[in-house]
């Protein structure tokens, strides 16, 4: 178990690590109403694709505990309103819509029972949902360590750890299980501007960790790269598409690119909840822009001349032919992806 | 004329912008001892190679004003200290070195005058070296600007405008004379962390010439170039050795990277006085690394947990097969570099 987590149920209360104070504070927001749950994925007091699922969950959890009504009809139909609502919260990672598509479900699936059973359900799905998902960052990172050596001098971009999902972590989990397999190696830590999930966040999980770290700017990874300090990249993913390209935190791309160029391998590792089966590649990922005041102001200081404009593409895709592999759940994916990703999605079914 | 200079002299006084509270505030230092030149090339309330050429000249005019001897020998030998002392400031600008080196010259080359002649020699090619200084970064400019069209969306890194260089600038320079030219286009202003250059100084110039720009955070130039929404990049330079290889600004290498990858030219603008003859090839650039708080703590505030690692390189150097061409007073070499910058060096002899 970490010390911290970033998001779990309590007695009919969400509980949750408000990343935006971090490292600075360690604070739990108490939430009780799922319009807060919104506010906390879109402010990114919580973040990271598979701790947002875990998040829109919880919160689909807290909008059906507070209906008020007892017809099972009305019921469905609002609890879908609600689901509606907080889908809307960010739109590239898929794991939102995936968590809401399988509280509807359990809905759905016991429509005939009293509003009081299908609430019940509804809880205990959510809290399902954070439990899996942590196993499932444990298997992953199972099946991703044996790529991590001793020695390795591994890059990472933007935060994956335990924060970004219901404990455990992605990428960083890979990294913290070839730690607890004895492995010693240690890691770059791109700060990932605008928001520096690099700098705040993974420095602050690494830390805990014991594994050794050293932070730089996003665009020092290529002159380390040209240099022979970089072994290996891994990074997490916000959407997959159905032939491996990769949507993740905005500078993913270039890191991918660096790579290649300098022959290094990238990995990406996302469970399977991450893939979006249904777009045949990265094109079709809608990439979130949000507020220009992000690059602007850094943290209530401004940095730029007043008004200056600023664009924000909070992510962007990396083609499935600069990535070396992805690590699942189920295993690692290698190239060709368009059936190496499929034989995954089997094995999942 | 700009409404503002990066340095000036003035009644033996050096007066300078400081460029670490822009864009906020705009208050000049006024400098009467030369070790506080040396303490704003050293804290970067003055940078930008050809700016801190000129910078370290006044700063030996000053230390030359203020000695005490009237014994020609024992002056020439105290002089030498103080260019000494003021080379020290920062390794990898050349034009700090080419600059102490031309105000030595002027000082042995009268070496039987007295010593108020001598003072008031150095005083004098300080201030021709500022007036030289604009008058080379704008026939740069203007070896430069054929090469911006009109619809150009061009990327540029850190700062190297008037800020960076006596007057009108380098890379931003050859912007500059395109835009007066007629020419219209935009700029992808990369923030350039970690001191921010391109968010606090190119912004700030830009606004005030009138060029439309918008900031991007440095990981987001890979995504806009695959988007086809970057037709061209365009840099500064801090040594540039005798095949062509650039060191400038880090995250520079990884945009040089970029553009290849994407088809897209990358060119570097520098006057003569930043190419280093004495060196083959980038590898014998030495790269200052600064104190790793200036990625942690941004602008006095604390961005990453207390006492975290962090590797500072100010620098990355590009190897000539990454540079289209690189734009001078004297003319725009392009590959091979060899022959090239031989040509252009005799030019100027």
């Amino acid at each position: 178990m970490d010390p911290y987590c970033s998001i779990c149920w309590d007695a009919n209360r969400v509980k949750l690590l408000d990343q935006r104070r971090l490292p600075g504070e360690e604070i739990y927001l108490d939430i009780t109403d799922y319009r807060e749950v919104i506010e906390a994925i879109r402010t990114l007091a919580i973040r990271g694709a598979p701790a947002i699922g875990v998040a829109a969950a919880m919160g689909a959890a807290l909008g059906a505990l507070a209906l008020k009504t007892d017809d099972p009809a009305q019921y469905q139909v609002r609890f879908l309103d609600i689901c509606r609502e907080i889908a809307a919260a960010r739109p590239t990672a898929v794991n939102l819509f995936w968590a809401l598509d399988r509280m509807q479900r359990v809905a759905q699936d016991h429509a005939g029972e009293p509003v009081a059973a299908i609430k019940e359900r509804l809880v205990r799905e959510a809290q399902v949902m954070l439990k899996e998902d942590e196993t499932i960052c444990r298997r992953m990172a199972q099946a991703g360590q044996i790529l991590i050596h001793d020695g390795h001098r591994v890059l990472t971009h933007c935060n994956t750890g335990a924060l970004a999902t219901g404990g455990y972590g992605t990428a960083l989990g890979v990294l913290r299980a070839a730690w607890e397999a004895g492995k010693r190696f240690s890691v770059w830590v791109d700060e990932t501007r605008p928001l520096l999930q690099g700098a705040r966040l993974t420095t602050w999980e690494l830390g805990k960790l014991g594994i050794p770290y050293t932070l730089i700017p996003d665009g020092a990874a290529a002159a380390l790269m040209s240099m022979g300090r970089v072994d290996l990249a891994i990074v997490g993913a916000d959407r997959i598409a159905a032939n491996g390209d990769a949507a993740n935190k905005i500078g993913t791309y270039g890191v991918a690119v660096l790579a290649r160029h300098h022959g290094i391998p990238f990995y990406v590792a996302a469970p399977l909840s991450t893939f979006d089966f249904t777009i045949p590649d990265g094109s079709h990922i809608p990439v979130e822009e949000r507020a220009g005041e992000e690059i602007t102001i850094i943290r209530g200081m401004e940095v730029a001349p007043p008004g200056a404009p600023a664009l924000n593409l909070a992510f962007d895709v990396t083609p499935n032919d600069l990535i070396s592999g992805i690590i699942t759940e189920k295993g690692v994916a290698l190239p060709p992806y368009s059936s190496s990703i499929k034989a995954l999605r089997r094995a999942a079914e």
